[in-house]
């Protein structure tokens, strides 16, 4: 059953700003907003078309608490699909929490996290992966995890599953039906048009499965340990990287930044800087605990950055030589970028000695910009951004790659069943397990424990 | 010249919450709005009612950036009284800063604090002490102050000083044309109406600074001192006189407290408890310099709780009245509270023991809550909460004071004229002096630099 009860929450960031949303929904949302509200031009609140602004003022009794604007959006036609308020108060967290408390007496109750879009979700405004999105839209903080999350909320990727799905439900009917005629041993669905099918949705599911490696990156960040002695430029570096764009944002923002941040954000894409000691050779144990805290660094990452200073290559060129051969050993499948840092005090022949050493070795300046353009392509070069300009559908969520994982191996199953011959009566329990995992992730199938789970990650207010 | 340029901001706190608020204001706003928006329905914002919300896409060319709200204002039916819209998106920071850098790029420039309010002035939707109660209504976190940012917000105490700025410019410009016909010694203002005028002037003007002192303490918090040794209870103290209501306001809040804080509401104002650490008498050096600083910090309060063990009058009662007669030697002009905490433990003989030492002795315990409204009850004594409850216009800016002391000397020097006779034309200039104080207070006399140092303490986005 679907609660009308009316919920209260602050939706906007906790905290003093010029202005506080007041978010209030529920069948007697407007009515309550009304027994609070004085309008400055006499106006009842439930005599408003929806979808309309008023300015008046919170009253507790005879108290002025604030003035106000208040929007009305009368259901269907609001985000939780139910009748609801927005009071555009005043940000001092005194009136919000006055206000608040004043809901509370008139009726309302506090929203938990998530159950705005939760109740979205219940009116059929939103499918499930469209209302994780959201949660997914408001802690997106780069171009690529924005992307995707804006792509899912719009139903790019549970519109597929759920037309998939569709076809899938009929010949399920047509299965089932030729149970009912069990013993005359009629086919009414169409063998090959359903392997055809099944074949499709395979294909889909095992393009999504295979997004995910890239979602997932996308959304968490790629972890890129930087391996290099102290003074080799990991600082300088890290600045260079440091696109403008970013910097523009510091200023809107305004933030300063002091100190390297550890995440930067490279062509749209966060990489995640993991700083290790480097691993030079030694019979020193300390420095021994220091090389394997290192190696258990670069287990971490997805990509190796070896660093070093070029300038010193000609006094120490086996050094750096081992060490690279040494990760290689040990990493044989981790992508490793070699870079050689302060190449703009190298001669033309040092750089010439130097690619001929070390095949593939990338020269920069981190100082003085150098060779950053280059570094830059050859990080993004691990992520598949093809998919990502292509606006292809990406899955970045644990869930559902879990039950596309699932609904992989019963489709699989349901197709070897037709291969061999199985009988309807088995092959129907195989398609209704597939259904039921598609249907996990748009929602259609669903329960108490699952929703829970997915809304208590949600900001309160949202 | 009012600038109509178009300034963005964002209007609610930074950081990431479920919706964030960005502001544009000026005579391009909504066709600026227009041009990044597609509305689901294919509307033009520019074609829309005021005060109508619509739904709708931030586009960014071909890019969606997100789905939003937009509200419509248009002038003077604003805040600012230009033409205004509101655009609510999803909280995450990437988004806001992402709609902003988009909006810069379509014209609008980034508001400087305050500068929303400073346009509703110079459009005349508020005066200046109305602008200023906005950042103090905006600031206010205890019911006290928050009654009075309200109050002046809504134009009660500049009405009053406008109105007779009125009157008084009446009186002035017969005094004026006195000037024209010098010659003929004619005096078109009545010298016994204007008096009267006077009078009334004098009145308020003094009603309104004799305010400035519970107005200042109550936007800045009544500081006390609290002087007792270590183990008497200060703790236990402070946290009976937490009310009910702030614990709620900590869950609303969804924070806890875990330290007694210095700052406590009581009644709707706000006490700023110093705690020292008492000044029993000593011959040791380094416990002198110890009652030095608690008399230093005496000093800064305004009123002083004296705080000792009850249970230990007994054996040490000369000790406690010696240092009772300390501080009222010293500080003979500040309220003195003399507590005995942990009453819970004395016998009815103690306590009248007690009583007939000490007159004036408050006991309390503030372990079992005992007293605790008799203590509340008389530490609001020390503020005049009369003029607050009977809605009293108080002054609690320090520029409006000083603007009043300075218009109250003027008025005071025409009074003077006046019953010494003084010639027309000194006593315009006189009067002049006291309407330029007016103005001031209410903005009909300004200048840039008095905008800048009041505007630059708002916060961005309002």
């Amino acid at each position: 059953m679907i609660p009308h009860d009316s919920i209260v929450a602050l939706a906007t960031p906790s905290g003093a700003g010029a202005i506080a949303i007041i978010r209030i929904s529920g069948n007697e949302a407007i009515t309550i907003g009304n027994s609070v509200f004085k309008s400055i031009k006499n106006k009842e609140l439930t005599q408003q078309k929806t979808h309309t602004l008023h300015l008046g003022h919170i009253m507790d009794g005879t108290k002025t608490l604030d003035e106000v604007l208040v929007s009305i959006f009368k259901g269907p036609n609001s985000y939780t699909g139910e009748n609801t308020i927005e009071i555009s108060c005043h940000g001092s967290t005194y009136i919000q929490q006055q206000i608040i408390q004043l809901l509370l007496r008139k009726g309302c109750r506090m929203a938990d996290p998530g159950e705005f879009t939760l109740r979205a979700f219940l009116n059929g405004k939103l499918d499930l992966s469209q209302a994780e999105a959201v949660a997914d839209l408001i802690s997106s903080d780069n171009e690529a995890s924005h992307q995707i999350a804006m792509q899912q909320m719009r139903g790019g990727f549970s519109n597929e599953i759920a037309k998939l799905r569709e076809e899938l439900l009929n010949f399920a009917s047509l299965i089932e039906l030729e149970l009912d005629f069990a013993e005359e041993d009629v086919e009414f669905a169409d063998r090959t048009q359903f392997q055809e099918l099944l074949n499709r949705i395979e294909f889909v599911l095992k393009r999504l499965i295979d997004s995910f490696s890239v979602g997932n990156v996308i959304k968490n960040g790629i972890p890129i340990a930087i391996v290099g002695e102290p003074n080799v430029g990991k600082s300088t570096l890290l600045n260079a990287l440091l696109n403008e764009e970013r910097a523009i944002v510091s200023e809107i923002a305004g933030t300063t930044r002091d100190t390297i941040e550890d995440e930067l954000v490279i062509g749209g894409i966060g990489f995640r800087f993991i700083d290790t000691a480097g691993i030079r050779e030694t019979q020193d144990v300390v420095e021994s605990i220091g090389i394997r805290k290192t190696f258990e660094k670069i287990e971490q990452a997805q990509v190796i950055v070896y660093l070093f200073d070029s300038a010193k290559f000609k006094v120490s060129s086996s050094d750096f030589i081992i060490e690279i051969e040494k990760i290689k050993n040990q990493f044989p499948l981790k992508p490793l970028v070699i870079i050689g840092n302060k190449m703009d005090v190298l001669t033309e022949t040092d750089i010439h000695t130097l690619k001929a050493t070390i095949p593939n070795i990338l020269l920069i300046s981190a100082k003085s910009k150098l060779g950053i353009d280059e570094l830059q392509n050859t990080l993004l070069s691990f992520v598949n951004t093809g998919a990502l300009r292509n606006n292809e559908t990406i899955v970045t969520n644990t869930r559902h790659y879990d039950s596309l994982l699932k609904a992989l191996d019963e489709i699989q199953k349901v197709k070897f069943g037709i291969e061999t011959n199985l009988s309807s009566d088995l092959m129907a329990l195989d398609i209704k397990e597939a259904l039921y995992q598609f249907g996990m992730i748009t929602g259609q199938v669903t329960n108490d424990e699952l929703l829970g789970n997915i809304f208590a990650n949600f900001c309160i207010g949202k």
